[in-house]
């Protein structure tokens, strides 16, 4: 099947239209207006077959998670998704319209919740399948959240549980079958865009989880000039099959190092504390304060007030894990 | 070595700074702010090691090349290169100082002269080399190129002499090492990023030339309404060894066929023939006019008034084409 009837049949139809996109697919390049007062926030993550996700998983997952990623970056940056560029480097075999028309199928599903629309890219053949998506959104000028806002008195907090999907690795690569919820958050994490928006003056700095809790956290507090952070474990809540998974090695912080979360991880001023919990429950959002900010620097652990010693492995590097891994 | 090293320490180095860039490599996403009456042009290209550039070419080859394509796609706009977006897929073997250092220089050589920044990406194992760009520009509203504005009566025209990194290819392909000139145009096109700039209000529809002039062309014409074109094989200027190639088999029409050629290809009013002629002089731009855009649609090929046969073949399939193509 020819480049060009991959893209026009499969691409387009889901391309849609947006004010916003002066010309979309089938030109040299797309052409789009930022609206005045806002600045332009831009990622790009790509996903590549047996590293970040199994060979043979469903083509609709693949492109799920693939866009996926790529929001919960913008939604770090408490952007609003607006548009996107996709790249497949599709083996032979996936060249062909039902794969395709999965893999459309999960990208619109979860596009067309965010209002993100398909502006360009390519399709080219490879042997291994590496799906490249780079995404565009947008924020008011000066309000975009970083990582480099801590500062020393800001509580920590994550939204939602963590854990769950490197628990889902932790099955797969033991030959068993993971819970349901499991499998849902490593193939279908939801990015939190929405929350993100709503962190806007009010977090002092965010980031998302995808290398794990503790990787990510170093991140953050490097970032933002080399402050610590004072954590609770005993403030963390995991589901029941992570708590479980935890209980096996304790020492080795599982849920904290496994990664792939997509989750938010956020400083905020202790005056924004009662402001948040109000949010959570009013939106059913889970957001969970689990440390402080600290002048020393590093990571310190406790649980019920006694010290916890971290484990080494803090987090995947793609050049030295073997298994599939989360992406950065 | 671990991803965050490669990234901060072969990559932010050269990303620089530019007023425009507010936040650049290093937090979730970058943040860049687009200047009022400018709209943002965005394309995203994919080169695949085996496909697009053979295995074991310079690392900085590959890094100027996967920049160059993108860049001429903004060429074909008529906009101003301002940033890029990178992921590097690395075969383990290529995942070190060495070969990290020479792709950078690559991509730095290219856009420092563009002023193309970069403002983020990823890097990530793979078993394939493949290098996925997007870049992002500004063309003043209204002011875009297409390709679907040719109109009956406009000269056609393209820039530079094409063939020759096809030629290129069909050496390598016969085991003989190409002329210099020839592996120059393959592996270190220069995108017409200037002539593109300068091209708007004058030229009636443009794009690049990558899959080869006869099925570029057959692209701009569908976009413009299905209009048609007339072209003189004779007013084509060739370099020798194009023209020599070309000789071997005229019917193949090798040098309109083979592609790679990242020259642009546009429709003018006659109007502006002189114009285009006086400006190709004082900035010593190679302009050749080969043909008008007339009603009857499809391509019609003379040499010296005689009409031509088509060849079957008129541009790379990437899902096709056994061989190295190029990028679409």
């Amino acid at each position: 099947m020819a480049e060009f009837e991959l893209i026009y049949q499969q691409i387009a139809p889901l391309a849609g239209g947006a004010d916003d996109v002066l010309l979309g697919i089938g030109d040299d390049a797309a052409v789009l207006q930022v609206p005045e007062g806002y600045s332009l926030v831009s990622a790009m993550d790509t996903l590549v077959e047996g590293r970040h996700f199994f060979a043979g998983i469903p083509a609709d997952d693949i492109a799920w998670k693939a866009l996926a990623v790529n929001l919960s970056d913008l939604a770090a940056m408490g952007a609003v998704p607006r548009w996107a560029l996709l790249s497949l480097s599709l083996p032979s075999a996936l060249a062909q319209s039902t794969w395709l028309a999965a893999f459309m199928a999960g990208w619109h599903a979860l596009a067309q919740h965010h209002h993100i629309v398909l502006v360009g890219g390519d399709t080219t053949a490879s042997e291994q399948l590496v799906v490249s998506v780079t995404v565009m959104g947008l924020v008011p000028h000066g309000q975009a959240l970083t990582r480099s806002g801590a500062v020393v008195g800001d509580d920590l907090w994550i939204s939602g549980q963590i854990g769950d999907a490197g628990l889902a690795l932790a099955c797969y690569d033991a030959q068993q079958l993971p819970g349901r919820v499991q499998q849902q958050r490593l193939h279908r994490p939801e990015p939190r865009v929405l929350l993100g928006q709503t962190l806007r003056g009010i977090a002092s700095a965010a980031m998302d989880i995808s290398d794990g809790f503790l990787a990510d956290l170093a991140h953050l507090l490097s970032a933002s000039g080399g402050v610590g952070a004072s954590c609770q474990l005993d403030q963390f809540v995991f589901s029941h099959e992570v708590a479980a998974w935890h209980h096996t090695n304790p020492q080795a912080l599982y849920p904290l190092v496994s990664g792939d979360d997509y989750e938010l991880l956020f400083s905020a001023p202790v005056t924004q504390r009662s402001y948040l919990f109000a949010l959570a429950a009013e939106k059913k959002w889970l957001l969970q304060r689990v440390g402080q900010i600290i002048a020393t620097p590093g990571i310190r652990m406790t649980q019920y007030g006694q010290e916890i010693t971290l484990p080494q492995r803090r987090g995947f590097d793609h050049f030295i894990a073997p298994d599939i891994m989360p992406v950065s």
